[in-house]
């Protein structure tokens, strides 16, 4: 920015002589300003290819021109709306969510003990802080963790577990606290990638999918074996499908392990009972190790409909699969009726783990310390909330069930809204937290998009975003059927919700 | 645990028929518990082979034994001693250290803003907790941040280095929050490696190292290139093994960056401004990416000694360097004077890092979503912390100089109670929070270790474990010279220390 004192500076080196030492210096050159520079060590070209191929939609392009935007905004840029409304990311109290009272309180008696002696906190949430601190390495919650997660924290999840799959055994060694459902994630498939060529490791994950999946697999070299879920039955998982892409993907890799995620992110979709046991069977027929994605797992909406964790499925099947199929089970306390999503909170469990993989996957975990120890904390009540009779409980119940009520009416409302727009469909939203219709764009706009080396769908929310200040993620960053164009949306507060739609009429 | 229960419930199956289905399962076979059990998908033998070329020894095998140790001390088992000193890591709170009680009450403020509403926080703290409140979506510490960081404290992370460099200025799009330093460092050494064979990258690091930098390094792939510290010189870096080091590794390998820790862990010397100046005129000549692992900044304790940042050096030797060299730089909540591990809060720096290069690393850290707000939170108090005038000064630094002068204190005490055993050599600590003393052992327990497979230092640190309760991570586990043998110590808080020397004379 100030070529002339880099100049200056240039010509002082050159006449004290130090230019002597700068022949040493490889390919350098000067540029039309004067300055000298070297190529980069660390290039585009001569950086890690891998990293490269990642994509990551969900904070995308698109997200991107949005905090430009924002940013125009402040700096009193006319538009034809005031403010930008981010419904790219299941970011709950970003969207206006309360945490929960309880949660907090015991994360502020964590972080500043000295609040014990206060009155103003309830028994419970003080007990709960001294058990915490008493489990931290000289009772504060800025010492290291056991990298596994906080002993006491594993046994709450553990039980946790067992009262939610009506009573299947956990054992809290197979518990792993994690920095978010994400870091389990990427953990597991790191465990699981190796070979080359045909032999290179295969993961079945399914088309839509959360693009955490297809990064890490990008990063990791693996191959992705797409699986597509059926748009028509409301995006349910076809065994037939499965059998296909399974078949498909054995011609050029080894397809190791299958991903799911329920309730489903982008599509919203809760999957059967019979499903689940479809697809362990499927997984202990085929020999996939099963990677369950259950952080939607209290966000269940549509009548009828229920959660069934892939643990308590696979133990009702019987030894021959609850001794033999190896699980890998997510959860996190970014979602639910907590949205706590930076707190970086969650777990894994891990069953039916080969023991010697598993002390591989406890050493790996070491390298990086320990997960957040106040997300530990938080993830702790999630799985150990107030109980019938402790003086919090009333409050936090009429919390969560105000909270899951909310975003229950909010995914009825957004997929009425949407369906009753032209041109756009949208399946019932059963759970998670998003909706993911389908749209028909005009031709005249595919081609425009095409034009301008555009996927389709990307032009039509980049179109949205900068007309009506609304920000989506095009389907294309989730994966979609080829010639089929999609979005997924949050579900903002109401009111933001009808203008969302109403625009989106003005525009298709 | 139950093969009966197994064996009836295989019966079972057999009866019913689903032994039909059975058959369909490959690799299966009966055990002799009569339990039917097909081999893993994921074996020790089908897993990433890098993985299994981790070592993490702070958290190694010593460590596993020590927990084992502790469980027996509280099931009553006798032991020559009551309690097990862990001087394996460099975690303050867990030695006793206190909190800084400014940065707790901000903390717990974000985590219960209800608390603004009190009188018993003084009105900085209040303030402080407001105005990252109001950087937060909705207001919530619980919401995602950008991938990058919090904008504001980026902001106040950009002006803490400019004041700390004496003015030479710093880009807040240049900052990166991290989740402690460890992740940034992974992060910046993959975006380094790539090529194969002769080709592949090359990352060069200290020995004795922390071993973070080998764990990172085998997990990816990359070739780690040893260069020696100097223990004669107190852990000095020497030029002529600098290139030593990178013209043996070119032979066969791209050698593509130089880490440095200074302060150094585990070996606590202080790098001279000579030094690093030497450094980063070899850095430039060599073509060499510099990352500066620098979180050790405020714990500098000997006389004459002072911390330089790379950074600094690099813009004082002029822009024919501070236009060119490429330099990361690494900060943390953890050690200094705050000592707060278990948040996970930390930065990084990029210095002339090619801006393609730098739109790709901005799109890897966006998958993991966000380092978490709680670590973030406290990372901008340690960069803005309470100052002359405000209510929560004279407290602060109270406890800051406390805490700093009982580090130094003990790190003095340290070398000077190893020196005093036979046996034992101790370089001076400069910095940090670690003592790294030579230990001579005798012949018998070398010949007695090398016969048990175990590299004498670990069958020393193993032995002093059993026998005393002090847990210590071997030399090996950091790298040492071929026949010499060291280990790493923490500083405990003074009597343990005492002990410590006490039982270490007893053994040698």
């Amino acid at each position: 920015s100030k070529p002339w004192l880099t100049f200056f500076c240039c010509q002082l080196i050159a006449l004290s002589g130090v230019s002597e030492r700068r022949r040493g210096l490889a390919q350098e050159k000067m540029t039309e300003n004067g300055v000298f520079s070297r190529d980069k060590v660390l290039t585009i070209d001569t950086m890690n290819p891998t990293v490269k191929n990642v994509e990551y939609a969900v904070r995308g392009p698109i997200v991107q021109r949005a905090i430009q935007i924002e940013k125009e905004l402040r700096e009193g840029v006319k538009k034809p709306f005031t403010e930008v409304i981010k419904a790219n990311i299941g970011d709950a109290h970003a969207m206006g969510q309360q945490p929960i009272t309880f949660f907090r309180q015991v994360l502020a008696l964590c972080s500043y003990p000295e609040l014990l002696n206060e009155n103003m906190f309830p028994e419970d949430a003080k007990n709960r802080a001294r058990r915490i601190l008493q489990a931290c390495g000289g009772g504060s919650v800025g010492a290291y963790s056991a990298s596994q997660g906080i002993d006491c924290v594993r046994q709450d999840v553990a039980r946790y577990i067992e009262r939610r799959d009506g009573g299947v055994p956990c054992d809290p060694d197979n518990v792993y606290l994690t920095t978010g459902a994400s870091d389990g994630i990427v953990t597991m498939l790191k465990l699981l990638v190796c070979g080359e060529g045909a032999s290179r490791t295969g993961v079945m994950i399914s088309i839509p999918q959360y693009p955490l999946y297809s990064a890490a697999l990008a990063e990791l070299g693996a191959v992705q074996v797409n699986y597509y879920l059926n748009e028509e039955k409301c995006w349910s998982m076809d065994l037939s499908e499965l059998e296909r892409s399974l078949a498909e993907a054995r011609k050029h890799c080894n397809p190791k392990a299958l991903c799911i995620i329920n309730p489903g992110n982008p599509t919203g979709q809760v999957q059967s009972r019979q499903c689940i046991e479809d697809v362990i069977r499927f997984a202990a027929k085929e020999r996939l190790f099963l990677m369950a994605d259950e952080v939607y797992q209290d966000n269940v909406y549509a009548e009828g409909c229920q959660f069934h964790s892939f643990k308590k499925v696979l133990f009702e099947l019987g030894p021959e699969y609850s001794d033999n199929v190896e699980l890998a089970s997510f959860h996190s306390t970014s979602k639910c009726y907590m949205g706590e999503c930076g707190f970086r909170g969650g777990y894994m469990e891990v069953i039916n783990m080969d023991p010697e993989v598993q002390a591989q996957l406890s050493k790996l975990v070491s390298v990086r310390l320990c997960p957040p120890v106040p997300g530990q904390a938080l993830m702790d009540l999630v799985v150990n909330s107030p109980q019938p009779g402790e003086p919090s409980h009333t409050t936090f119940m009429k919390e969560r069930t105000a909270t899951l009520s909310l975003l229950a009416e909010k995914a009825k409302l957004t997929e009425q809204i949407l369906n009753t727009v032209p041109g756009i469909t949208c399946n019932p939203v059963q759970g998670a937290m998003y909706s993911f219709p389908n749209i028909s764009l005009p031709e005249k706009s595919i081609k425009e998009a095409k034009a301008l080396g555009q996927a389709p769908d990307m032009f039509y929310c980049m179109k949205l975003l900068e007309e009506t200040g609304i920000c989506l993620v095009p389907g294309s960053g989730f994966g979609q059927k080829d010639g089929t164009y999609h979005f997924r949306s949050g579900h903002p507060s109401l009111l933001k919700h009808f203008i969302t739609a109403f625009h989106i009429l003005r525009w298709v």
